[in-house]
């Protein structure tokens, strides 16, 4: 006679592994069902003959055809037997879905990112151990929804240290990159009624979509030599700035601006929105302060830990209005949804002064890079000049009127990936056009930096 | 003739100090003005006069007056000198928003928390040595919305050894948490003209809630003792379900409803969300298999490190059907929430064993738990008994009829947290009144355990 489980045309190879017979002969025959082999509506051997075929104990049989029965691949009926499930089990249908390798360029001068070959690896580890170590075991739970009260407390003093913001932890809410506070902020300014905000004319159109998710439409605000033109703001729930380095044009809002804006804040109850992206990289003079010091009660603040360390860690800040602080922690959640862990080794980098040598060191190298850009480029390409203030992790490099798509296309060619400023430029932006390139000269890791400025040099006009 | 600092009647304690005399007079003067000591429009000396009085060179006098004019601080025009701005600079209205500290009990055996006492700290930290130093530059910049591969390709492969789920890393979405995840899917839900989503008439409400916000409503299905019943779904949008150990019931789906869930699915094209919370923590046999694995193109299958691990690290996880996959990571954002470092982490925790390990000793502690729990009942409270499978990080107490709102009443003076299962139960529900508690044994530390035990018991009946 043939042995039972042959005649069922599965192999069934049971060794005594680390996860005991039982469970290799439940994984083998959940395994034989899933792919068929099995088909549905066939009749098992009973447990007692499987049991003699396999040389094992009959319980042990019985056991696996139990479990299969209750997770519904098998099942069992008095008078009928065990069978495999009559429903057909089906595959998870077609190929996974293959997501296109982003083309990678060989040099990447687009702006946003700092230099990720400089994140202080170690010095971050170090400041984990004291952190992780350290952290109360309530941290690893459920949290305030405003973030680690540590973290909280360590950027209230340095923020009013290095950029003159006013505040204190209560009002700080820590969220997942600056476009995560960007949704916090567009569900609330949605939820009081709001329905524009007020934008710059050149800004990054994912931050706009964050605004368009939540419901709000976007007006441009004029943008000539002296920055964002805040003279037409009326009755918009809020203005969105880069006020102390405009991105991407590179300019700090005027004084009298700085002014005027707060002074609408003031008497419409609008909000001011301060994108304070690289406030902390200027290279020819202290850094302008926090427009937030002039009107704690109307500018939120908003941080973020992707330009001074990595974009990766997904950790950025904001410093609101007393109203509001109850209001965008409702917003965000009832759960934080930062990890603690990452949120109290900033806290304790920003303590122990590991963040200001970060800072310090990293301003050293993008002033560096800042500078043999625009000499490489007065050496080399006469028709190009870098505009804006001496600061932040890019600069606008003006080009000859109608050459920007080209000089981009031959860009691509020479496996360059930079933009041109049409990229951030608002679909009804109120601005003289221009044709420039924004090079985020933060970008390349040092290695790399040498062959990128080359590669810039060569494809300029 | 009168210093003329002095005459505007501010101390001015010029210390050479590490910022140097140009930031230390910029704050100063921020300050001074900031609080109201130099008054809006007060007139300045001019910077030759006042550089004289305090003995340092005029430049420095002139660059912080510049510095603040640029701030908006100070005004300067032709001919009026340097004058505090005239806008009134007040101070953020108000007292910060106190939060009440939440009231803490001596023990608190309120379920949906680990043993945070025992997270791994010291494992972890060398995980995250070995990932952070190992991981390419590339991971620190703007991630890819769906998590890092690492970390998708180590769960494709524990996920299908422990839970049976049938996977590949491009169809794992990883979340900052359950809620975040049932978030993203109730937003593509609501996206797809879905209304209602079947949920369970015992569930937890915060759930419930991310569901509400997205758009949508929720109907409870019927719990009698063979678990969630099935039969009244009709044309749903979605179900919630968790089968492996329904929470806070504490009994797995019975096989024939399983199978009925997934012939639901397969027949009008709605969507399993498959809960399984817990599914680790199985302690009398091999935990029951993943829904998923029976129908992954109908099941959405969603874990969480919130049990396992510790909350604090926000980190979850989604399989989704292949059509669904992009759809939910589009949802979820543009750019990843959830940090690089952490998950990076888990990766390597997870492929070095490391999580098998946690979940082992996790499961011996749970256990031994669970165990003292039903002896001390059975000893202590006749007429309270444990009910449920011998599984998970809870167990439902059933108490004599009527007597549910005053143990858990009494269990406040002793000064025990614990919920009512009425906590758990929906509006709606459609399931006999029952009076018990839901006792979280897994969330008190070890030395707390025996007095949170000897606590419950004083209060049963």
């Amino acid at each position: 006679m043939e042995k039972p489980w042959a005649t069922l045309g599965v192999d069934l190879h049971l060794e005594p592994t680390g996860h005991g017979l039982r469970r290799g002969l439940t994984d083998a025959l959940r395994e034989a069902v899933r792919s068929g082999r099995l088909a549905p509506g066939t009749r098992l051997p009973s447990s007692r003959t499987l049991a003699a075929d396999l040389g094992i104990a009959r319980n042990t049989v019985a056991d696996a055809y139990a479990d299969l029965v209750a997770e519904g691949w098998l099942t069992a009926r008095q008078g009928s037997g065990t069978r495999v499930a009559e429903r057909a089990v089906v595959p998870p249908s077609g190929a996974p879905p293959q997501r296109r390798e982003r083309h990678r360029p060989v040099y990447d001068l687009r702006p946003g990112s700092p230099d990720l070959a400089s994140f202080p690896r170690t010095e971050w580890l170090k400041a984990a151990r004291r952190a992780v170590t350290a952290a109360p075991n309530d941290a690893l739970g459920y949290g305030d929804s405003r973030g680690r009260v540590e973290l909280r407390t360590a950027l209230a003093g340095y923020l009013a240290r290095s950029r003159g913001v006013r505040t204190d932890p209560e009002r700080i809410l820590v969220v997942a990159g600056f476009a995560h506070g960007l949704q916090v902020l567009g569900t609330v300014l949605r939820a009081r009624g709001a329905r524009t905000v007020a934008v710059e004319s050149y800004r990054l159109d994912v931050h706009e979509k964050r605004l368009t998710t939540a419901g709000l439409r976007t007006r441009p605000l004029p943008f000539d030599r002296l920055g964002t033109d805040p003279s037409p703001l009326t009755d918009e729930g809020a203005v969105l700035l880069t006020p102390a380095h405009q991105f991407p044009m590179g300019v700090p809002l005027h004084h009298d601006r700085r002014a005027a804006v707060v002074d609408w804040a003031r008497h419409t109850g609008g909000l001011v929105l301060e994108d304070d992206y690289d406030g902390e990289f200027r290279y020819d003079r202290q850094p302008v302060g926090a427009l937030q010091g002039l009107d704690p009660d109307h500018v939120v603040y908003l941080g973020t830990a992707s330009k001074s360390l990595a974009p990766g860690l997904r950790l950025a800040w904001m410093v609101l209005p007393p109203g509001l602080a109850e209001e965008a922690a409702a917003a965000k959640g009832e759960i934080d949804t930062c990890g603690v862990l990452d949120q109290l080794t900033l806290a304790e980098f920003l303590t122990s002064g590991a963040y200001d040598r970060q800072v310090r060191s990293a301003r050293l190298r993008y002033r560096r890079r800042r500078d043999a850009l625009v000499e490489a480029l007065a050496d080399r390409a006469p028709d190009a000049h870098v505009t804006g203030i001496a600061a932040g992790l890019h600069a606008v490099v003006n080009l000859p009127p109608g050459t920007e798509q080209s000089v981009v296309r031959a860009a691509a060619w020479q496996g360059l990936a930079v933009h041109g400023l049409s990229f951030f430029r608002h679909q009804d932006a109120i601005a003289d056009p221009q044709d420039a390139l924004v090079v985020g000269y933060a970008t390349p890791p040092d290695h790399a930096w040498t062959g990128a400025l080359d590669a810039l040099c060569r494809v300029l006009p």
